[in-house]
């Protein structure tokens, strides 16, 4: 028997949304048999979304056990891990425990993997209580067990680099795929220079976004941070060409920044999680470029009334987090750059300055 | 003296922020000089965004003494038409009173013309207190001023159709300029077939992109209305090759009717004013297809979390209600298509059935 390749088979609450909109999944329970286009994965780590985990240590002010709890009683209750105050998940690592005879996914049993889709839509049951969670960070070690769909998305975990390392990029790793197709496509139309602006340069989208725009071909990189600090990141991460300090809530001067450093852009990049940044970000953009949003703090309206208002003839995306091949490109880019693998593991040492997959 | 392009030189609260996020304009006031590169506007007729209009009916409970007074209050305090609930505002028409000698805009006095930007940026002062609008529709005829900015925009009403018509058309004109644009573009690749999806096609931006979908070289045209009534006048104007009813919140529904009609989309276009509907469009296209959506309702974050949990390999575009020339397309797909200037005509008689420009 073969399920929906959506995972519609294990939405029981409200029937016929999809996996994502519902209030409740039905899990994997020990003993039971997986449909045919299923794979069972044995969870040994929760990586919860930024805000999710924030929202839940503030309000039980910081008590492990409270927190314990609070996650559990959500596992438990909604069979996942989708936080319903701030409506994000995360992601979560495992091995493949056993892939049904008809997944397309390509996972054989033993191999460790992380899911590249939200928890927000993976059904999910906790068997130790999260006891192991001493709750001081997002990275939540567990034994569980989670289910894969036909259209679920997850990478296998590579045997060269650190697993925090390879947690910490596959969780933005749509963010370069995207910005390096969008820059691709831009350098097919006849200009020869190709400006490129990140807003939330040194943070890790931003960070693995300036990358890819560099393979792609960008002539010149700006990157906009918010403080001296990071713009000294990211100097020595080498990943930009100029380097602008500015508050991206504030259009005008944001613009007049990037102005005076080379700008305006062909193509702009949003990678920060911060409200209000639509009119900078516009502004900052040439007449018939681009600006891909992957900030989920965007507000839609915002930046519809925002282009028009401006007579701004701005191509504007939304991050799809999903592109072919994006994990793949994105290890290849910490592989292949020492200076954003420098950044990414003071990140990943020092967790929590940016969101993460929600 | 010149001002500010973009109007910060009329922001006064809070200062340094856009027009459009600014808490209060300062307006014309008669007697007044125009900066070098302002047009002041006699405005005749303000044309309020349906959600405000309706938002500030149902405050009053249809009280015409009560309504007015509130959207005079709105306009005094502000010095623009920005309902602080909804966010919205409208557009509005007049005749051309000055144009400053360095404006940009090409208008001359006694030109009429629509506003194509929002009044939520547009600086305005009421000089009858709208002693003649009955407040039973968001059509308020008014006398008072208005000021574009160097890069505001505004179209003159063309003198061989109805005014009512003109602004309904102008009104939305943004929809179809970006869909003919994105299946230019689409049809630029490889494929022969195209396949465009309309949700809302009977609707004042649905019918009209439907329209520029087909002048664009759509070689199918699926349109999505919720009923029958609906379906029947989109049955009557030809503008659809096949019609599917289904609601639009339903995604598996939706995308399964959209797959019999001839789906999945390579282009669909959201144009229905509700919450909701961007798993089932996300859904009812392609792999490397492109959904745009005009919808104010639509979310970022679900748009963007759906695309990735159902490894949906589509570009998202935030519809942008400026495309150069938008007006100009909008109006001569009227003036050319008998079947979508009926279906306008009966919209412009029976008002209040759609969202307008926010």
């Amino acid at each position: 028997m073969t399920g929906s390749p959506l995972g519609l088979h294990r939405v029981i609450e409200p029937p016929g949304v999809l996996p994502q909109a519902a209030w409740r999944l039905e899990p994997y329970r020990p003993g039971t048999t997986i449909a045919a286009d299923e794979v069972l994965v044995r969870v040994d780590r929760l990586n919860l979304d930024a805000a999710s985990y924030r929202q839940i240590r503030e309000t039980y002010a910081g008590d492990p056990g409270k927190i314990r709890a609070a996650v559990l009683e959500i596992i438990t209750t909604r069979g996942k891990m989708q936080n319903p105050v701030t409506g994000s998940g995360g992601m979560l690592t495992g091995t493949v425990e056993r892939a049904g005879s008809r997944s397309p996914l390509g996972l054989h049993p033993g191999q460790r993997i992380a899911t590249l889709i939200s928890l927000t839509l993976t059904p999910l049951t906790i068997a130790d209580s999260l006891a192991r969670w001493d709750t001081r960070s997002e990275q939540v070690p567990c034994d569980g067990y989670a289910i894969l769909f036909a259209r679920s998305i997850a990478a296998v975990l590579p045997a060269d680099l650190p697993v925090p390392l390879s947690l910490a990029v596959l969780d933005v790793c749509g963010a370069p795929a995207l910005t390096q197709r969008v820059i691709k496509q831009a350098r097919t139309s006849a200009r020869s220079d190709l400006v490129v602006v990140i807003i939330g340069a040194a943070g890790k989208s931003g960070s693995l976004s300036a990358a890819a725009a560099r393979e792609a071909g960008a002539t010149k990189i700006i990157g906009v941070v918010p403080a001296e600090s990071e713009a000294a990141l990211l100097r020595e991460a080498l990943l930009a060409d100029e380097i602008v300090i500015a508050d991206a809530r504030d259009p005008v001067g944001l613009s007049d920044k990037v102005q005076a450093a080379g700008g305006p852009a062909d193509v702009t990049v949003v990678c920060v999680d911060v409200p209000g940044c639509e009119g900078g970000a516009i502004l900052s953009t040439a007449q018939g470029g681009t600006v891909i949003f992957f900030s989920m703090a965007t507000s839609f309206s915002s930046a519809a009334l925002t282009a028009e208002g401006l007579a701004a003839d701005v191509t504007m995306l939304v991050g799809n987090g999903y592109v072919p091949g994006h994990a793949e490109l994105a290890l290849g880019l910490v592989r292949s750059t020492p200076g954003l693998r420098a950044l990414f593991e003071r990140r990943v040492g020092a967790e929590g300055a940016e969101g993460s997959r929600p």
